[in-house]
């Protein structure tokens, strides 16, 4: 894969695979740096197309339309990390990508993802393979009940997941799988979520944000919280666990990392759920509450420009806005402290997320 | 005129006369709160048209120009005070314009301006009209030495502007501005430059922020700072000189009002210098620092939404980025505790505002 010479000069372009609301928050993120962004995505109705310098609305699998889309920008990088292993190999022949696509085919598989936080030396749920309807059985047995069947690949917003009570019947799990290569993993008796967020430049400077506490409705996030409700010491765990990840991989970009909270008594611990090699809905709240975004971390490490310590000014409680929850904007852009974004998206349909908003708080420790 | 019915819907297209800087400010503003832009701006290299939705490159003189774009748009509003007048007109006898074009017959001329601040009550330096040389000696007389001859139209950045010292020659300042229609105006012995940024909504509501302290260089704006070094007597006045001006028209969108500060022994006092009916260089901080800037501040008030009281983070020094100092933007990028704005413009000539730079420091007052 062809490197960056240097930082992008201002005024270079940076391509964005993915056109939804995080492609769009990266090309304004993009473009207060002075930089141009074209976005390519196979929806003709991309948000991220109607803030950018130029887009290309052409399927993943489109080599030509790939190639020349290459070929007009400095720099790859992705709102996603859906993106098909075959795309980012045909880019990745002709421009720098960032961060490296490897981390694809490391998050796009439970299994792989799993097996590679634990060789970091960094807490996981138990786990064990699901090739089969046979090993499911030997799988189940293994990691006992309660645990969950997960479909190895493309699973989001819970989507691809079967709970497995003591009483749930394995054929029947494994239909509403749909019989895909999967995992079976212990149940995580999790007392609340946590993500941290953090950038890891391409000369190995790291930029953490303060973590923040998730709270999730039908498998999608709902609201996002700073502080955390967690001790001193968890917080430091979940960072430093951030930096081992980001290290571990030589990432570059911004990366989030989803963990559980255990509470046993007075003690707490911690175990990564996932890594999102991609800027994060749990972040958003970042765009107003600091002096440098998470999109604008990230544009810098893809560039390869410096990456400042985050200020944040006040703590925060950030709701998305799902479906007709949009249809609440303008009163909620009524209410005092609080900061709206609305992603322009045409339909508002059920589950999609139409924007946010988020809360300000006065921050007792701030350093502001 | 036709007006708005009521508020703008989620996903209407706001129409920006303008494509520069402020413009393109405006765009990513609107964006963040859902609705499009289209871009209207002669100059083809106009950075703002890199992150709308639609723009139109024609002259302001092209009525089948303006009349296809007032077509498109639900509103429009403008990013500069030198709009002429036909142009606004053509438009607003399609589509709703704000704030209503007749603000810039008044502050498109010194003398039409002036005389709107005097009679609403407010303080300006004395000032004469001069239509020409006969009556520049006239009016040179009346007002004494020092004083200013500036032309009535088409001045900024101290163009169009001679000094009167106790020895100027009458003939040669009147041929240094071209003998155009001009006001002598009392020198004031400024001790400091201030502005005052405020919106007022369609239903009058008024939100300002604070006041801000301007250095001039070359008669461009180089640094505000907030807080202004003026006592809060002062910095009330200035905010009441702001809401009387915006009540006075009928003032619809965010305006800005630049006053000079007079100080004798322990006494201040302020005298309206200009008023600028749009976003301002002043304000630029106010992206950074603000939980609403400017841009989205003057966005809500054109499209009709809620102006929230704005939240003022930190205190801020703002430095524009003139000419070949964007060359230096990614040292800048590297300082803690600033945020950057690059504008990406092609060409950095010398004078051409590039972008700025806003160092962040802890506020002693934080109400976050």
């Amino acid at each position: 894969m062809p490197d960056l010479a240097g930082p992008l000069p201002l005024g270079a372009t940076i391509g964005i695979l993915g056109g939804g609301q995080l492609g769009r928050m990266l090309a304004l993120a993009a473009a207060r740096l002075g930089f141009r962004t074209h976005v390519y995505c196979p929806d003709d109705d991309s948000p991220a197309f109607r803030v950018t310098d130029r887009h290309t609305h052409a399927a993943y699998a489109d080599r030509p339309a790939l190639e020349a889309f290459a070929h007009t920008v400095d720099v790859v990088t992705f709102e996603f990390e859906n993106v098909p292993a075959a795309t980012a190999e045909i880019l990745s022949g002709i421009v720098a990508v960032a961060p490296d696509p490897r981390i694809l085919a490391v998050t796009q598989d439970r299994l792989t993802e799993k097996s590679f936080i634990r060789q970091a030396g960094l807490p996981v749920a138990d786990f064990a393979p699901v090739a089969d309807r046979r090993e499911l059985e030997q799988a189940a047995a293994r990691i006992g009940r309660p645990a969950v069947l997960k479909t190895r690949r493309l699973g989001y917003d819970g989507k691809g997941q079967v709970r497995l009570d003591a009483a749930a019947d394995l054929d029947t799990a494994w239909t509403a799988i749909g019989g895909a290569p999967a995992i079976v993993e212990t149940f995580v008796p999790f007392a609340s979520e946590v993500s941290v967020i953090l950038a890891r430049g391409r000369d190995g400077t790291m930029a953490a944000y303060d973590i923040v506490e998730n709270v999730h409705g039908d498998h999608v996030l709902r609201t996002s919280r700073v502080p955390a409700a967690v001790s001193p010491a968890t917080a430091a765990e979940a960072g430093r666990i951030g930096t081992v990840l980001a290290e571990a991989f030589g990432y570059v970009g911004v990366m989030a990392v989803e963990l559980f909270v255990l509470r046993d008594g007075g003690r707490e611990g911690l175990v990564v759920n996932e890594i999102a090699p991609r800027v994060h809905n749990s972040g958003h709240w970042t765009e107003t509450a600091c002096h440098v975004s998470q999109f604008e971390m990230h544009v810098r490490a893809v560039a390869g420009w410096p990456l400042p310590l985050p200020l944040r000014f006040c703590d925060v409680e950030m709701d998305n806005l799902i479906g007709n929850d949009v249809n609440g904007a303008f009163d909620r852009a009524a209410e005092p402290a609080t900061s709206l974004h609305v992603y322009g998206k045409r339909d508002a349909r059920p589950g999609r997320k139409m924007g946010h908003v988020t809360r300000l708080k006065p921050r007792k420790d701030s350093p502001f």
